[in-house]
């Protein structure tokens, strides 16, 4: 099969209409007309096979999750999803994979609003890279930079529920059947917190998405804002699925180093508290607030006021 | 190494300031300020080890060729380079690779004026995903779909060097010192049409880059138009290195199916010939006309008078 036509056949005139993609999939460039008065967001990820997943992960499921790890990028800046690229790798042309996969992906693109306008497919092995553009009004991205002492600390959603996902695919686990569906398919089809991101906007100090686990990415906004943070761990959201199936020490600790999340973490001054509450009950997702930033640079767990080592889950490519 | 370093190591701070750039690499998204009156054209390509490129190809050849081949995406639509994500996929961090890989990309992106702003680093087998945004004012973008019949045929540089450059690297032909290093160079070292691209706006009816070869890209012009054409094969551009090298069969072969030329082919209307040919020469590349656009939808290859059959040395993925 040609090059072109695996594109053609499986992602063209599918997925949302947008109006400003003046050219879409077809010629050496897409052409798209970006809104007045706002800034771009660009963000790219990648996901190799037996890297980031499994050979046996559905497709849809890939299709979806590779989107998604993207959108929750956009999600973390405030920005709007608005166009993609997709370069996809591929040992052989599966025409049945290729189907299920773009289901998936042209799933979450039009759940989302974003339009799929230029691709690449090779012959290699298996790696899905996909580049987001999202658009945020002028001077209103957040940023890891932000966070000022005195801020208070909260994360959308609940944690650990993606890595716990994955335990039970690799067996180390059991749950009962309706946990486990849930708890696999927060591994498979995260749920990237678009709106509640453009929410936070003018209201959050700094935000960040969860994908190496609370502990690594909490470690990027101090870094970025030259503070520290106190976290009480009895406050990071669990899921009753989390709760039912593994120790509160556990929990915690996947909460905290398990990864994968794609919930928000963001900071809020004092004085906007209320005001981002308020703004961010309108997403319809759930928020906690989780700690305090503090002077220094230093990430201090507390459990019901002692200090708290987590069982180290995390993962870091290289 | 941790992932965010391998990118901040080699490619933080360094390339193109461009003033547009609002927030670089090291957060969750880069934020850029898009120009007003101007669309966005959006172009993605990927390299693969052993696909696109053999091991031994150097390191920095590689780094300037997966930038080049993308900027000529960009060059095609008349576009001007803007930013750019760089998803790079290694099988370990090495770090004179690295090295050598980011100074190529980096020539090539301060040469032409775009900023790398996000980057992704996984480990797994090698392959390099770059995708481009760049700049074109409002309705004025090139593509494959105005030809009309009538209108010439033109093509810049010479065809076929990078091929045959592919080839002495192959050790299937035997070229004089000076005209192997700039065949090698051709293969190794695109040098993508941006300039040129940009003043064939509001005068060419259609433009491609030459990637897969001559007959394979021409095609997809005439597809997208809906015309034929007649394209004189003793007309076609070859450079001195090698009509020194191969006979002329083979070099008029090589130019019309080798392809990686990474050069222009347009077509204009004879109303705008003069004019076309006057902001052409501006751009400092050579340019030569080639055929002409006719009714119907075949490619009818005249040598001297007679029906042209080149040996096809063409290749495409899967």
């Amino acid at each position: 099969m040609k090059e072109f036509q695996l594109i053609e056949n499986f992602f063209s005139g599918r997925g949302p209409l947008r109006r400003d993609v003046l050219l879409g999939i077809g010629d050496d460039c897409a052409v798209v007309q970006p809104a007045v008065n706002k800034s771009l967001a660009i963000s790219v990820d990648t996901l190799v096979e037996n890297v980031h997943f499994l050979p046996a992960m559905p497709a849809a499921d890939l299709g979806y999750k590779a989107l998604a790890v993207n959108l929750s990028d956009l999600a973390s800046m405030g920005a709007e999803p608005a166009w993609m690229t997709l370069a996809l790798t591929l040992p052989e042309p599966d025409e049945l994979w290729l189907r299920r996969f773009s289901e998936g992906l042209l799933d979450a693109a039009e759940y989302y609003g974003i339009a799929l306008v230029g691709g690449d497919t090779t012959r290699g092995p298996k790696s899905i890279t996909i580049t987001v553009n999202g658009q945020v009004p002028e001077d209103k991205a957040l940023t890891r930079g932000g966070a000022k002492a005195g801020d208070w600390i909260y994360v959308t959603g609940t944690l650990g529920d993606s890595a716990l996902g994955l335990q039970l695919l690799q067996g180390k686990h059991d749950a009962r059947s309706e946990h486990r569906e849930y708890l696999i398919g927060r591994h498979y089809r995260p749920t990237p917190r678009v709106l509640a991101g453009q929410c936070l906007r003018g209201l959050a100090s700094s935000a960040i998405d969860l994908s190496d686990g609370l502990m690594s990415d909490i470690g990027h906004v101090l870094k970025a804002s030259g503070v520290g943070a106190v976290v009480k761990v009895e406050d990071l959201p669990l899921s009753q699925a989390m709760q039912d199936t593994v120790s509160p020490e556990f929990a915690q600790s996947l909460a905290l180093t398990g990864g994968e999340d794609y919930e928000l973490l963001f900071t809020v001054p004092e004085a906007q508290k209320g005001a981002l509450e308020t703004s961010l009950s309108q997403s319809g997702v759930k928020f906690v607030k989780i700690g305090q930033i503090c002077a220094g640079n230093q990430l201090k767990l507390l459990k019901d006021g002692e200090p708290f080592t987590p069982e180290n889950l995390g993962f870091e490519h290289f």
